[in-house]
């Protein structure tokens, strides 16, 4: 194909696992973080932008995909002092933002007040392998307290989370934000005898195998905390080992919902009641939801819910997640609930890496493409970017009219725009501003200028006559009006609704 | 100083040249590039987000600061389909947002109208030494059309330029915007002789000269067009050593500048008569001036300036830069102009790299970080970030009723917050309140709640009382008020006015 002595050109490609975000794309993800900023802003956070690159010590080891061997940063090494290579930090992207905020409130404690709420919004990169709609850098939204082992700060967070659904379109029956403990969690593996240093396998296969109730049912989790399990591909996953008493305490806890936060609280009293931790965690969890119940959150709004994991190893409290209810329709075309947006928990041991003091904290994460899939799906998007009002080039030399006649329309606050191609022929005018998604073009020749008019071509209209006109409406050519220049701005005002 | 068997603790700190931006420095910020973003999406420009990491071969070497040697980009290496490092591509940081845009451009340029009218924002790299205020992560902000040789895109900016330096609060007299056209600067080096590919060095150092006018003066100036210069602190630098004739030629461009832009291009005209090169760019210069006189665009906003250079090498034709001219106040004391913001102009080879068809670009580069300070300066960013009203924890069982009147001011627009610190020192609370600016702290104990009231301590008026107030107004405690509960939305509203 390609000659020997051909140029080598660079390939005009993003790197595998990144893409680029075009007009709307951008606007419509500006629009839902500002509204979610301005939530958060109520709540007394304030915004924090750390930089994207962190020393590598500085962000630890805490990727949340312990399952994917090739979970990982991108990482390079900064040239020394010396300026040799060897002498250098290795820097790295963030991966999230919970490790820069922590590596933040250490470094910068002593001017921040306590507690401290901020929130934060932006890129975060992951070396892993990319996939189908799995991209290596996408858009995080976070909110977090940090300072305080209050649980008014847990349940302050999923009272903000459901506010924060319901301002960004998500109506109220559309999501639930469940909440659990990883205390009562640790009471249950205490009781089930999987307590010590030398399980933490086993911990780690039951805590996976309980976040995945909702794919493999009771049966596959049974399979998982016991033997193990063999998936319709015939593929082996080991299980945890458990006899039948301690898969049955398992079972029991993640079958311990009940219809009110006090019952559920009361069930899990029951389950944990040989294990101080768990009945700790109960009681945060009876205090989270007295808390929210007397601020009218609901089980409408917010429940909890045993069967919530998160996955994170560094969660040593509550744990919170948002699921939107309603379904989509899945790859294979059938009916699945849209699922997780947002989910958190509580941390307590990130600042404490660096300081060796203990700071407790708390904090949620949206997980943004997510959010803003689901409010297009349920249609809450503005999807109708208007493009600008096109002037077309009737005359090469009458640019700076051209110019004028734009300036007048965006003086009024209209969108506008003069063609800048090669004016010559007519038709890929119509066209750009076709392509331009525009709602009307304006066109003035040397016979409209001396008159002092222009002709207005709504093309919005004239779209929908090219495809159902009668002939006798195209011949009335309803879509194109002349107009004085003075009544440009009114005519286009009332044009574009 | 640390114990040898101390844990060794990871250290709090951005890298080296990387800092943390806070609250209202997010904020402000926001608030200008929003407000740009405004003017840009009037003019009918599209948004686009590229990625932050791109192979090093789309980049290209393209680094503004060629007089810099440790300037350079972050770059890092793809692991390869097999893994091993040694297979895969080299990435690196975006060090602006031009390159990649012809990039994306030569990708996408099937799905994209032509022209295309693109803006976009955020932060670039640059794997530079830092020094005081200079920071290897920033933020640009941009606006191109690409794929029109006209001088009217050139034209369209630069009284974009001034419109947005309009809308974000520089007033008109404040700031200019100077054109120049790099074929007149071409055309006057061919006049001096200075066209030969093996004159590359002398043209790179009469440009590099022309750019220092500001600095140097003009006798500085001839000194780096002939033989060279010592500076005050004695180091040499080399001249282009050019003959008396030659420099004249340079010196009589520089000097070229007449009160209006025809004027100007009049004198150029006679200058570079010899060259074609020259001549043409004259001619573009003559539209330029036209088409932004047509509009209202005078020489208090946009002049024909032949001194303006810009340093990238890729420019083409048109050139521009805008100066805010207000003075203020330098490192020494002494009075000086705050100068540069934004400049751009055309390149119409950046997408040919990629594609091997012409495809003309212009385009603008607003330096964010200059802009916001002159703002600031100049006093028209919003310092008065008002913190939350902060609701105290009198009682520590009632946590649901402040977290409830919390959302009823919430709900009313107000910022609020309760205490999530430790309860019990009020001082503390107080201290906190302080901290976080709030305007007032709501008190309700035991007492209060069962007369349905609460203490509204104006924190304002009682910062004030604490600077300046008498012994009798100290007493009459004017800045705490009661107040009932179904009131408390609208005495806060006045409150904060």
């Amino acid at each position: 194909m390609a000659r020997k002595d051909k140029v080598r050109r660079p390939r005009a490609e993003t790197p595998k696992g990144f893409r680029d975000y075009f007009g709307a794309e951008v606007t419509q993800r500006k629009a839902m973080l500002d509204a979610i900023a301005h939530v958060y802003h109520l709540y007394g956070f304030e915004a924090l932008e750390s930089s994207a690159v962190e020393t590598v010590e500085a962000l630890g080891k805490f990727l949340p995909d312990v399952d994917r061997p090739n979970a990982g940063v991108f990482a390079f090494r900064e040239a020394g002092p010396e300026e040799t290579e060897a002498d250098g930090d290795w820097l790295a992207l963030r991966y999230d933002l919970t490790a820069p905020l922590a590596r933040v409130y250490a470094q910068h404690r002593n001017d921040l007040p306590t507690p401290y709420r901020r929130y934060a919004m932006g890129p975060v990169w992951r070396n892993e392998k990319p996939g189908p709609g799995r991209f290596r850098q996408f858009y995080q939204c976070d909110a977090d307290t940090v300072g305080t082992a209050s649980v008014a700060a847990d349940a302050e967070i999923c009272a903000m989370l459901a506010d924060t659904l319901e301002a960004v379109g998500i109506e109220r029956g559309d999501y639930v934000v469940r909440v659990n403990n990883r205390k009562v969690l640790n009471g249950v593996m205490e009781v089930a005898g999987l307590s010590g240093d030398d399980k933490e396998a086993e911990r780690g296969i039951v805590l996976r195998a309980i976040d995945k109730l909702d794919r493999l049912g009771v049966e596959g989790v049974r399979a998982l905390l016991g033997k193990g399990r063999k998936d319709e591909s015939g593929d082996f996953t080991e299980g945890a080992g458990l006899d039948e008493a301690q898969a049955d305490a398992v079972m029991a806890f993640m079958d311990a919902r009940r219809d009110t936060g006090a019952a559920t609280c009361g069930r899990l009293r029951d389950i944990v009641t040989d294990s101080a931790t768990g009945l700790e965690g109960v009681s945060e969890l009876e205090q989270i939801a007295s808390l929210l119940e007397a601020q009218g959150y609901g089980p409408d709004r917010i429940v909890i819910d045993p069967s919530v994991v998160r996955g994170l190893g560094y969660y040593t409290g509550p744990v919170y997640e948002a699921d939107l209810t309603f379904e989509i329709t899945d790859e294979k075309g059938g009916p699945r609930q849209f699922g997780s947006v947002a989910g958190g928990g509580r941390y307590d041991d990130l600042v404490t890496r660096f300081t060796g003091q203990a700071v407790p904290a708390t904090g949620v994460s949206i997980g943004v493409d997510r959010l803003l899939a689901a409010l297009i799906a349920k249609g809450r998007v503005d999807r109708t970017a208007v493009g600008p009002v096109v002037v077309t080039v009737m005359d090469r030399d009458r640019m700076a009219d051209y110019q004028s006649i734009c300036a007048t329309l965006r003086q009024a606050g209209i969108r506008a725009e003069v063609y800048l191609g090669n004016p010559k022929n007519f038709g890929n005018q119509l066209k750009y501003a076709d392509r331009r998604g525009s709602p009307a073009a304006v066109i003035q020749g040397t016979d409209e200028a001396a008159r002092g008019v222009v002709q207005v071509k709504d093309l919005i209209l004239g779209a929908r006559l090219a495809q159902d006109a009668t002939l006798d409406e195209w011949k009335e050519n309803p879509s194109q009006t002349e107009v004085a220049l003075d009544d440009l701005v009114p005519f286009l005002r009332k044009l574009l609704g």
